[in-house]
C-alpha cells in the first residue's frame, strides 16, 4: 500500500474529522520535488496520473471482456456541499474513457426507488466487470442526510452501517474495488463557495436555497460523516479522507489513491483465444 | 450551418461511397491554418474543441436541470471493424465530463433484447435531458450486419429504414440532436489496423477471428451503409460520413462536427429561481 493510501486511509473508531486539517496537504513531496508552482505542478501530476488510469481502464476492460474475470472499480465521492465532488470527478477522469466508465449521480430516491431497500438502486447503478465506475453521492447519504434530518428513526438508520458492509463485502467478493473517498472541507471553505457560485450567474445553478439549512447543520453532518467513516472503513471497502481546502491538492490526492489502487490491481490483457500467426496468414492470403 | 456540415453531410439519394476518399481531408484549413505538422495541429484543435464541448455539455445539463428543457445531444458512430469509433470516442470526449455523459456500445443482441422490437434497447439508452449519449454502434446495425448477414428476411430489413426515420423524428420532436456518423476507411487501412492488432500483444483483445469473415463481405457492407446513409439522412437526423483513414483528420472533424452542432444549440444556463440578493444576505448573517 502506497504511503497516501495509509495516511489518508480513515482508521475504524479513530477518525476525528475536526483532527484533521482541511487545508493540509499530506503526503504531498516536498518542495524539492513539487516546485513553487503547486497548481500548476498538481495540474502536470494529475494529468499523467490520469492518462495511467486510462491504460489501467483500458486493460481492465479487455480482461473482463469474455467474462474472464467480474473486476471492477469503483470510486465513491461524498462531501458536504461544494466539497468539489464534481471538479474531482472532471480532473481524475481526464484520460480516462467514457466508453469503460459509469458515472452516476444520486439526488433524492424516487418514488420508485423509496419502495424499495435503501441499496436497491446502488446495486442496479454498480459498473459492469471492466467497468470503473464514479458515484456522486452513494448509499452513504442513508446515514447522512436520512440521519441528520430524521427521516427515518435511529432503529433504522443505525441498523443501516452493518447493512452497508455487508453490501460491500458481498461486492468486494464479487470483484468490486471501491476507493470511497470523502472530500472534507471547512465551514468557512464552504461559505467563500457558496458566495463564489452566488456571485457568478455561470454558477447560480448550482445553488439551492436549502443548502442554506444544510448548512445550519454543519455539526450534525460532520458528526455522521465521522459515525459512517468509523464504523464503514473496512479492509474489503476503505474510507479515505481527503483534505479538500485546496482543490490542487484535492486533485493530486484522489488522483493518486485511484493510480495506486488501480497498480495494486494490475489488471492485464488477456492472452488470445485464437493462433495469432494463423490469422496473419489468412489475413495475408485473403488480400 | 458550417462548412464542415455542409461538406460532410450525406445526402439523400445521392451518396455514393466509392465517391468518397477515405483518405481525403475535405474542409480542412489550408497549409497557411494547419502548417507542417497536421497531426500536431490536429491534436491541439481537437482539444480546444473538446474544452469548448465540456462548456457546452455543462451549460446543456444546467438548462435541463429542474425539468426546464429536454434538450440532449448523441453521437452515433458506426464503421467497418478498424474504423476508429474507440479512438473517436476517447478523443473528442477529453474536455467533457463523465457525470453528463452516458457511453454505451451495442453489441450482438442479448436473449432479453431479441424478443423485443430491434429499437427497445434503443430507446432504453438515449441520454436523458442534459445529457451527451454517444452510442458506439446502434439500431444501425439492424441494416448492416442483419441485412449482410440474412439475419432476418428483406422483408423486415426494408421496412427499418422507415421505423427508423420514424424514431429519429419523433427523438427529435421530444428534444434530442442526433449527429450520425458513419467513419469512412478503406480495405487497405483496414488490412494494416488488423495487421497491427496482430502485431501487438496489447490490441490482440480487439482482434476477433470473425473479422476476418466480415471483411470478406466488404462490398456488401459498403452497399448495406450507403443504403441506410441515402435513406436515413434527415434533416431531423442528418448523417455524416468522415474520411477516416487518417486519424487526425478523423479526430478533427468529428470533434468540428460536434462543436458547431451545439454552438447552434447554444444551451444556456437558467435564470435562477431564488433571490441572489436575498441568498448572499442570509448566507452572511448566518456565518
Amino acid at each position: 500500500m502506497s504511503d497516501l493510501r495509509k495516511l489518508l486511509r480513515a482508521e475504524p473508531g479513530g477518525t476525528r474529522l475536526a483532527d484533521i486539517d482541511p487545508r493540509s496537504t499530506p503526503g504531498l513531496p516536498g518542495r524539492r520535488v513539487v516546485g513553487d508552482d503547486r497548481k500548476g505542478w498538481s495540474a502536470t501530476e494529475v494529468a499523467a496520473a490520469s492518462e495511467a488510469l486510462g491504460g489501467y481502464q483500458e486493460r481492465l476492460f479487455a480482461s473482463a471482456k469474455e467474462g474472464a474475470t467480474r473486476q471492477r472499480v469503483l470510486l465513491v465521492l461524498q462531501a458536504m456541499d461544494c466539497g468539489g465532488k464534481d471538479g474531482t470527478v472532471r480532473n481524475v477522469t481526464q484520460g480516462m474513457s467514457p466508453a469503460g466508465m459509469k458515472a452516476v449521480g444520486f439526488g433524492p430516491p424516487t418514488a420508485e426507488e423509496r419502495r424499495h431497500d435503501f441499496l436497491w438502486r446502488i446495486a442496479r447503478a454498480l459498473p459492469a466487470p471492466g467497468y470503473v465506475g464514479v458515484f456522486n453521492r452513494s448509499h452513504y447519504e442513508d446515514v447522512l442526510v436520512a440521519r441528520v434530518h430524521n427521516l427515518v428513526s435511529e432503529d433504522v438508520w443505525s441498523g443501516r452501517y452493518e447493512q452497508i458492509n455487508a453490501f460491500e463485502a458481498e461486492q468486494a467478493a464479487d470483484g468490486l474495488t471501491m476507493v470511497k473517498v470523502m472530500l472534507h472541507i471547512s465551514r468557512d471553505e464552504q461559505k467563500k463557495r457558496l458566495l463564489a457560485r452566488l456571485d457568478d450567474p455561470g454558477k447560480h445553478w448550482k445553488y439551492n436555497p436549502g443548502d442554506l439549512a444544510e448548512r445550519a447543520r454543519w455539526d450534525d453532518y460532520q458528526q455522521a460523516y465521522e459515525d459512517a467513516l468509523n464504523r464503514c472503513s473496512t479492509d474489503a471497502a476503505p474510507w479515505y479522507v481527503v483534505p479538500a481546502d485546496r482543490k490542487w491538492y484535492r486533485n493530486w490526492a484522489v488522483a493518486t489513491l485511484l493510480r495506486d489502487t488501480f497498480a495494486d490491481l494490475d489488471p492485464q490483457y488477456p492472452e488470445p483465444d485464437f493462433d495469432v500467426a494463423a490469422e496473419r496468414a489468412k489475413l495475408l492470403a485473403a488480400g
